[in-house]
């Protein structure tokens, strides 16, 4: 290996180039992973074609969902499967320190701070990689991993943040490609789950993962889905209060559902981004004792927990991913862009 | 004692009126207290003059702070000064259980839900009364202790939600009748504290308890006060980052400030109540990594830790209370409605 093959955004809806660049001398804590996987992500749809910069400037290769082998680096990580975290913190800031590294202000994320994974190999810090237990690779490729890194990790926090227990109901709304993981972990985390969507393809993927209930909540009004909610709840035999409630589909009606359905003691968490604002009486929240929680990233920390769910077929992805070879990426990224696909999507390299 | 005298809430900005009330036979698990003081609370006011009903219906006699001796009642508790909670959660719902006591739906607040402190006696929930340790009463009145129940409790249960640690910079919105103590709980905590108001004479006040750092934003716009706390927190040396922001005020001017002021991991506590809606972008908390928390009352399990501070001298409270005899009932409520009083009005039973 004397290049690294990748395939490189040059401009805001420009063809994805192919390119090869070159491998500098490796800094100590580095290391050099070769790519099985790397997953799209909305976030990478944010740069090539919303306009959102990226920290580094362009050219620069996006993907931040990146699972492979390490093949340069410290000794006790080379020849180990690893996924690379999405964001990786500095580990000595005040935040750091404070327990809330998944905020580092110095943190580094692959396909923004620096070349990520659409690529045949990234070079990135060595310190925070998830190692890949060989149980969890009797039953997944490792390129299907990747999507632990974002899709499933960032969920994963928020269930953690959000102090879900048992017999608590709790309520999805949107299950696309993050969705589909936050409503399978409130599930594991001991969950009546209620999944909403305006999609009935989307919400029937969830028998798949034994989540049976679900509201189409396409042409409702805010009052019709409450009570719909309410009816759902008192059906299932949830709690009646304490509802964690999880907005995932980063829409202004998503997020104003979700705050209507605050009420005693719920937990309201914002994982879905969207530009908009919204109008709301924030006293309600004194009134409920209700907080709402914003939740960025996930410590890497974190990343064993959800790579052993993985592993013992707690957390099924394999229903909910599909592999393509790299070089499809410029087709993948339109394809994404028009809500063409139902399964997150694995870039495989193929530069041979 | 045939009969308890109390001054009753007979309709809304009607003067209250001296009324003898019959005692009931006393249940097991209640007790009487005979009232040495009882303080006036906005949500008095709230009742009295803005319209909000009280749970039990009129006539009644209000007041929720409310301290005195335990003239009746289980054995253990006789001749014992207490505090009465503001309110009393039942102890055994889900809410309960699941250590949220302070929003149980069976909770009893007197004043609200039976006859409160304008009063010689209160029957009261047994359970939950919290005894005032003698060191106590080495420097202060039992009376004055009434305010330990809501302006006190309230903000403290406010700073142990809001995880405030030491060396955190805490921007407390409004120093009114909450809001000091709040400021001086944030203190007590480990924070760095920079109190807000619109107000000089009450900003003023804080000298009192050695807290310096202020800002009168009077006037000013939310862009400019967003400029003058950052650079207060730079000159205070206080932490640029996990900001812990009160907002005590009420208003939706307050609310908007607060919720301006948030940035990366910030957590902004709503204790005020209005009405009012504001316009917010909702995904800033995601983006931030930040939340907001409302919060309801105190869990009575807190003020044994509220009576030790006052106790030991670290929480001031005689310096922001005033005492004046029941008898002047009216005139206060007209006053504290008219903002002419500055300290927080204690009322002392004066029936014979």
């Amino acid at each position: 290996m004397n290049k690294i093959r990748a395939w490189q955004m040059v401009g805001k809806d420009h063809p994805f180039e192919k390119v090869e660049l070159p491998i500098p001398k490796l800094k100590d804590d580095f290391a050099i992973v070769e790519v099985s996987g790397c997953g799209v992500c909305h976030t990478d749809l944010s740069f090539w074609h919303y306009g959102v910069p990226t920290r580094h400037e362009l050219p620069l290769v996006l993907g931040h969902e990146i699972s492979g082998t390490v093949v340069d680096g410290p000794t006790n990580l080379i020849g180990k499967p690893v996924v690379i975290p999405a964001v990786m913190p500095c580990g000595e800031c005040d935040l750091c320190k404070a327990g809330r590294s998944n905020i580092c202000q110095k943190q580094q994320m692959p396909g923004n701070d620096f070349h990520g994974g659409f690529s045949s190999h990234v070079i990135t810090p060595a310190r925070y990689l998830a190692e890949v237990p060989d149980a969890t690779l009797l039953n997944h490729t490792l390129a299907e991993l990747a999507v632990i890194a974002d899709a499933v990790s960032t969920p994963y926090q928020v269930m953690v943040k959000s102090e879900i227990r048992e017999g608590d109901f709790a309520v999805i709304i949107g299950v696309g490609g993050v969705g589909i993981y936050a409503a399978q972990l409130a599930k594991i985390f001991g969950g009546n789950i209620l999944a909403l969507d305006i999609s009935q393809d989307k919400l029937d993927q969830l028998g798949q993962v034994e989540i049976n209930n679900t509201l189409n909540i396409s042409g409702m009004d805010i009052r019709e889905i409450k009570k719909a909610v309410k009816e759902k709840c008192r059906e299932m035999g949830a709690l009646s209060n304490r509802w964690k409630i999880y907005e995932m589909s980063g829409t202004k009606a998503g997020q104003e559902l979700g705050y209507a359905l605050m009420g005693i003691a719920s937990t309201l968490s914002i994982v879905g981004f969207t530009m908009d604002k919204l109008e709301v009486r924030l006293s309600n929240l004194m009134a409920f004792d209700a907080n709402i929680i914003g939740t960025w990233g996930c410590k890497p920390e974190l990343y064993g927990n959800v790579l052993e769910l993985v592993s013992e077929g707690k957390l099924k992805i394999k229903p909910f991913t599909k592999s393509f070879p790299m070089s499809q990426i410029n087709e993948i990224f339109q394809q994404t862009l028009e809500h063409k696909l139902m399964k997150r999507s694995v870039m495989i390299p193929d530069f041979e």
